[in-house]
């Protein structure tokens, strides 16, 4: 028998002891013998589970039972977690968690700690729910540099742009409808400010690249300005606009992270994932595009990542295939400002011909008359565009609404 | 330096060695040390190689040198692949292959002979091509019971339906486009009738429920009668084409194998698949539906697929982590005609009313008077539709075209 331990008995916590317990046998074919979640952390009771026994509030027994070979970390937020669980690879315990927010900060360093103690780190879970994107990446696709990682990361503020653009929602009706049905919490600003997503790619960057991307570096905008004139525009050119994350290597070698909301082609089939679902775009210089799809949160799609790392832990020698990258490196990331991009702008107070001279070469959609004009501008830098949209305005012009294409546009 | 050998220099195996050339480094890094392709195989020469010192034309030579560790296998074909792969099983070599043929005849062979010498038999570009979906399956979603497997595995039939759909090509043009771009051989009866994508689902269903289905068990219809008509009708209906291969446990614990031409609605990711482009959606009993998308075939995936089989050889312990199966299973297949489905029929020579006598409770659908009716069936068995359409037709009926649809039309 093999004994593991859950810290957290939350949402997901809870859903791995549920298919723990629902999928017995198939784990314990997988895992070769028995695995008993021999303690369950969480500073709550929870009266008349089944395991009500084997419940704890402290991590001390978890780090006195030498028998507790893997830990499963659904808490969430870097503390206490990242203390607790750096004290169980230092004793050389496994660790599956699906802790972003932890992975995001601190992954190297328990990186690190992992591969000097023997011990395996792993967090599917902690991008795209139970979608296997970062096993894929790590194993099936390591014949390949990644160029780009791409995705729709998160599942609340794809359900909140799905009613908008499905059912003519404004922001505030779709993200109303989001809370009822429990797809966002009551303070939805990780979510809806991009924060989640910020997180999922930089730990999708690490993978990629190699080294530590720090959230708190990253170009972050949200979905809470995006408007029902947006959504007519977008679709009139023949699109959506889906909060996307998004890493690519520049062609200095660096790397260009953001996460804001873009304009995606109906051609592009990240633009066809709708609801809570997530999806991630990989592209590799061997490979070319693939894409992975799924449920992006959820308490057993969650769960289901989690086990698939518990196995991973249980049956393969501790860093056999080691998912490592290395701490930060100054420079690796560019600017912000220097990227380049195409932006879909909405403009008002100024005709076709000065609104040119302030975007040379750009291409204006076709629309109602009415106040306001719609355009996507040629490829400049992101600073290039701030100038242009601060020149506009000096001029009387009133830059409504700025949308980067997640595509050139030609 | 870790010693390998290549057999088969066509399309995929030269994928292989430019990999192999191109991302050198990578793989250096991966595997821990140089990885040098010490032997090619092929009948045929090759003037003018940089490696024309390593071709071979026997399997000697890699049989004689103990310090080959794998195999990569992209002759295709049953023979003499089965013979030559088993020899070097035998001897505790580890085999890697884009094979589909041999995996889907000889699969559970090669794995019983793998696990019996303590060696890997991976096969992750026999599916899908360069999309990792084989190692994902067995390892991120180990978690789950796999309860269907369905998906677009043929990248020459999708390209010919993508351009029936999209440009109003007739089965013919598209087909002969096919063929001048590449994409279809000049005998394209693997392809069209289906055969190609029954290999892959057999694969698929082995490892999703853990015994050997045979192609020549599975019924297999391929694209050659899908019509103009069917097309226009299908668009109708709000949905497309496409020809999927698909298993499904039953209620009864058995397992449901098709491929044929199937209706997929817009509302569905796979409708959107287009081209030469693969994807597979594998749906579990925890995680709910998650697609794999990318290209289904080519020179650099395929051999992208088959180098990140590769390095799992060279770095991870034989069958840490077995993908195995057992041998067919009698009994475990469903037959055809007793498989439940929901079909749009298309019907000349009948009114609504006799037509309702033959198919009660069918949906007709809207569409331009003319000759034939189009509707969609109650869900019946396969061999209640076969039946019912033998009854239309004796009393004075005839069915234009029979497509199953993939999803429950409610």
């Amino acid at each position: 028998m093999k004994k593991i331990a859950v810290l957290g008995h939350g949402v997901v916590g809870s859903g791995v002891m549920e298919i723990l317990t629902r999928n017995r046998k198939l784990l314990e074919r997988q895992a070769g013998e028995a695995v008993e979640a021999a303690y369950v952390l969480d500073r709550r009771s929870f009266p008349g589970l089944a395991y009500q026994d084997r419940m704890i509030q402290s991590i001390d027994p978890v780090l006195e039972d030498p028998e507790v070979a893997v830990v499963l970390e659904a808490m969430g937020g870097v503390e206490p977690a990242f203390t607790w669980l750096s004290a169980c690879l230092k004793q050389g315990k496994s660790v599956v968690t699906s802790n972003k927010e932890l992975v995001a900060e601190k992954g190297d360093v328990l990186l690190a700690l992992a591969r000097e103690h023997g011990a395996w780190f792993l967090f599917e879970a902690s991008v795209g729910g139970g979608i296997p994107v970062l096993q894929p990446m790590r194993e099936s696709l390591t014949a390949n540099h990644i160029t780009e990682v791409a995705g729709i990361l998160n599942g609340t503020t794809n359900f909140i742009l799905t009613r908008m653009f499905g059912e003519g929602a404004s922001f505030g009706e779709a993200l109303a409808l989001a809370q009822e049905l429990g797809y966002a919490e009551q303070d939805p600003a990780a979510d809806v400010e991009g924060h989640d997503a910020c997180r999922k790619i930089c730990i999708l960057a690490s993978i990629a690249f190699g080294s530590h991307f720090c959230p708190r570096e990253v170009h972050t905008k949200g979905i809470t300005r995006i408007s029902a004139q947006d959504v007519a525009w977008a679709a009139r050119w023949g699109g959506t606009v889906k909060l996307i994350g998004r890493a690519r290597r520049t062609a200095d070698g660096r790397a260009a992270l953001e996460v804001a909301p873009m304009l995606v082609p109906n051609s592009c089939l990240l633009s066809r994932v709708d609801g809570v679902n997530n999806a991630v775009r990989v592209t590799g210089d061997m490979v070319g595009e693939t894409m992975f799809y799924g449920p992006g949160a959820g308490k057993l799609p969650t769960a289901s990542a989690m086990i698939g790392d518990l196995v991973t832990a249980l049956t393969q020698p501790a860093n056999s295939r080691p998912l490592a990258w290395g701490p930060e490196k100054p420079g690796s990331l560019q600017p912000w400002e220097e990227s380049i991009a195409q932006a879909f702008l909405r403009v008002s107070g100024m005709d076709r011909e000065e609104l040119e001279t302030f975007y040379p070469g750009c291409r204006f959609l076709d629309g109602p008359e009415g106040e306001e004009l719609a355009l996507i501008t040629a490829p400049a830098t992101q600073g290039e565009l701030d100038a242009a949209g601060q020149a506009a305005e000096a001029a009387g012009g009133k830059v409504l609404s700025r949308v980067t294409l997640l595509e050139d546009d030609r």
